[in-house]
């Protein structure tokens, strides 16, 4: 069996190389990468990503894992090799399900779909995307296809993103959640506005570049590791687990974009670079899933980056680097302001209260286009329409509308559910913290964050993707994923600021 | 034919894109990544290296190569699909010699070996890089040992960067061309030294960076398909024919370093950018060789970039943008220093005649290396007396001494002697030009290269690797790699600038 594992291991690393290198072609695209290259780089993704997908089924690993799913009986279920074999059997059991022909068809696809929307996006150009988001609606239904009988055609593609969980479960929790945020918003319309007219002033990119990274250095975030660069959508991806980069973007006249993305691709960024190093190059060096992911993310960003013991201590920092903007905002202004509620039009500046609402949308839109209920070129449309519906405004063109998020022009169906399911994480995770780290606001006011690190590395990021994320969520929180602690924070929190 | 035709050229595609791949690996490796990356790095380029090994040796691109072999001979010889043919038959008979478990170690330690030379040359600490450059040499000479008989272990070696050159053929012209450099050195050492204390002043970076910009704007790089970024050695490197990239580094107490170094690579640049795209993703996409290459960035930097015509244009430009250093310099000051002839440390900096002094020291390190004459220990002390003699002038410390380039950190031996061939050749075609382009001054003072660049690229950049060096030198020139154009050249211009 031994030897097995070691023959196992060595061909799991090749494909982890692999995959690494793509996810550099990756991010040189999205981040370096002259316009003219798009062509190209989407053949030299499609070959990588094609030879991924050969090795990563081959019948080698096929027969090795066959043999080793009845030996590792005998090894406690928990332990990293068992995992290993059982999460390499997952992954190999859905790649084998899956064309190479496809794999390679969508990998250039996406490819040349990204290059196009940036440019669309910019021009609020819908027509120019469309064929392209046409091409990629029709590649995921197939996608899912190769995974039929399914419940329903979005369960495959959500399942990539978040293992295990059906389209169903998470149509339950976004119904039991909805009309609480509905109310919580409701209530707060109904009261005075806060001031956060101070966010909106002309704030030199250098500047804020300068603060973010003041921050996300004392979240303890490794320059020796990784590297942040500008990036038209900020992301976080990374080449083996002592590679791991962000990117960010600037709006000059509106403080929170840097600020608060900086903070939630940090997020991100901490939980790679904090799974256990034994697991590099191998299925489990990573994140359990998205929405894992995105607890982690959105709990540097909101659970402490809106705190008001964090902005006890950075407040008066960021007023050193802007004096002329906050010489004379007080810190309850600015906390208020950076917490203030409002339907608002782009997703990732979107409050806490109104974010999931974004994410509603969005997914109710990616079951009809997949259902086919709902045809690419009426996207436009029915996007400003339940904008009005949830929201109560229309994005004035498709830039800050439909066109908005990257992940349409990666094909990437499936992905947004997992940021509002992270979100309610992010709030079970961190009522378990505050049991364990009693005086955590009193480190939080300090800049301390070690302990607080420490925390999220030994029960959370260690473990990479060994267990399943309901698994993990269990084993961190005592429950599975629910929306009963997200809710009561944001009771708690937003009663406060609007006085309810 | 036509269907093995096919088949061959989609094979070939798949391993251009992996190559591209990988080099998209070294570019970030050396512009981009944060030093904790640098194991996996390795890792993954190896994996890459090793997978490229076995596909470009694999038993079907060889079968369709042997049957195509014969079937070429119908066809017009210097065809593109005959020469397509020819050139990967060559390129899969010099893979299939060397076994992949050494591509793949090759590629691991080179990789880790450049990271440790960024370092130990930052500290003109030669100990810690020894261990990396004792395997590198030791790698090497396995390598020759693949292609045993040959007549000399070095041939193997230039014979990856010069198709078809031997040693002993280097050895001749560079015998043939020492004595008549040694002599115009000498000859200008007797006058009086001209003024260059003005390339010493501070010059900020920023503004380095946009005159530098603004030149190969001029030249013609094209910006949609490529950039420029900064790194320690200046370099340039495509992913295809589409996305071709240049670095550049800045001395910001010495003007000539960017200035000349982002003409070089510019020069580079350009061959890549004008192969003709239907080369683009096979073997015949790039240039012939590095001689040839290096005849067109020495040609740009130097034919160009250091002649009265250029500076007659953008001396007032240059002066505009640093008026408080060169405003007291006039064109013919500023020209005559910009290429005085002085004995100096650095190789990339030296004027064009002690430049080819610089590669034949190393040369002569490199031959003794592999034959096992010198050992890796007592290179930073052969270095400095071989400089002693040749420059007679001694590096301060490793850092500007045997440290100096980035070549033998990735294993690079065989690769310097095609830089003084570049240099013979550049003059060569020049010679060729300017028969063909009489006026050519008059444009080169206006900067308007279009018609220089056309004529490069009808004569020379358009046939890529179709051609053999020589055979293309030949073509292009009407004579193969010869010194007495370059000496000529050299002759006239500073008998010129220093009244011999």
């Amino acid at each position: 069996m031994q030897e097995k594992l070691s023959k196992l291991k060595v061909l799991l690393a090749e494909v982890a190389d692999l995959q690494a290198a793509s996810s550099v072609l990756g991010w040189d695209q999205l981040v370096n990468m002259p316009e003219g290259g798009a062509e190209d780089r989407g053949d030299q993704i499609a070959t990588l990503e094609r030879i991924i997908h050969i090795k990563s089924t081959s019948d080698e690993i096929g027969q090795l894992l066959d043999d080793l799913v009845g030996s590792i009986k005998d090894l406690d279920a928990d332990s990293d090799n068992a995992r290993l074999v059982k999460v390499a059997k997952r992954e190999f059991d859905k790649a084998t399900k899956v064309t190479p022909e496809f794999v390679s068809e969508f990998a250039r696809e996406s490819t040349v779909a990204q290059s196009v929307w940036e440019k669309a996006k910019k021009a609020s150009d819908f027509k120019s995307f469309q064929p392209h988001l046409e091409k990629l609606v029709d590649l995921r239904r197939q996608y899912a296809d190769f995974f039929k009988p399914w419940d329903h055609v979005y369960d495959p593609l959500l399942d990539d993103f978040e293992p295990g969980m059906k389209t169903a479960e998470v149509q339950e929790i976004f119904n039991s959640l909805r009309p609480k945020q509905v109310e919580l918003i409701k209530a707060i319309s109904e009261k005075p506005q806060v001031d956060k007219s101070f966010l909106t002033l002309e704030y030199p990119e250098k500047d804020q570049w300068d603060f973010g990274v003041q921050v996300i250095s004392k979240f303890g975030y490794d320059w020796t590791h990784g590297r942040q660069d500008k990036s038209t959508h900020p992301f976080t991806t990374n080449f083996g687990l002592n590679d791991v980069r962000i990117t960010t973007r600037f709006n000059p006249e509106y403080l929170p974009t840097a600020l608060f993305g900086t903070m939630h691709e940090c997020g991100h960024a901490l939980y790679e670079m904090g799974v256990d190093k034994k697991y590099n190059r191998s299925p489990l060096g990573g994140g359990a899933s998205m929405a894992v992911h995105e607890s982690q993310s959105r709990m540097w960003e909101n659970l402490i980056g809106r705190s008001r013991p964090f902005w006890n201590y950075f407040f008066p920092r960021l007023k050193e680097i802007f004096p002329s903007q906050l010489g004379n905002v007080d810190i309850e202004t600015f906390y208020k302001g950076v917490n203030a509620v409002e339907p608002s039009l782009i997703r990732v500046e979107a409050d806490e209260a109104t974010y999931n609402l974004h994410i509603m949308l969005r997914l109710e839109m990616e079951i009809a286009l997949m259902e086919g209920r709902l045809a690419v070129k009426d996207a436009p449309e029915v996007w400003n329409e339940k904008f009005k519906e949830y929201l109560g405004i229309v994005p004035p063109n498709d830039e800050k509308g439909v066109l908005q998020d990257v992940h349409w022009s990666f094909g990437g169906f499936g992905y947004f559910p997992t940021y509002a399911l992270g979100n309610l994480v992010s709030a079970q995770i961190w009522e378990r913290i505050v049991t364990d780290i009693p005086d955590i606001d009193a480190l939080v006011e300090k800049a301390r964050f070690e302990e607080i690190l420490a925390w999220l590395r030994e029960n959370l990021h260690v473990f990479g993707a060994k267990f399943e994320p309901q698994e993990l969520v269990e084993k961190v929180t005592g429950s599975k994923i629910t929306p009963e602690p997200y809710i009561r924070y944001l009771d708690k929190k937003f009663k406060e600021i609007y006085n309810l």
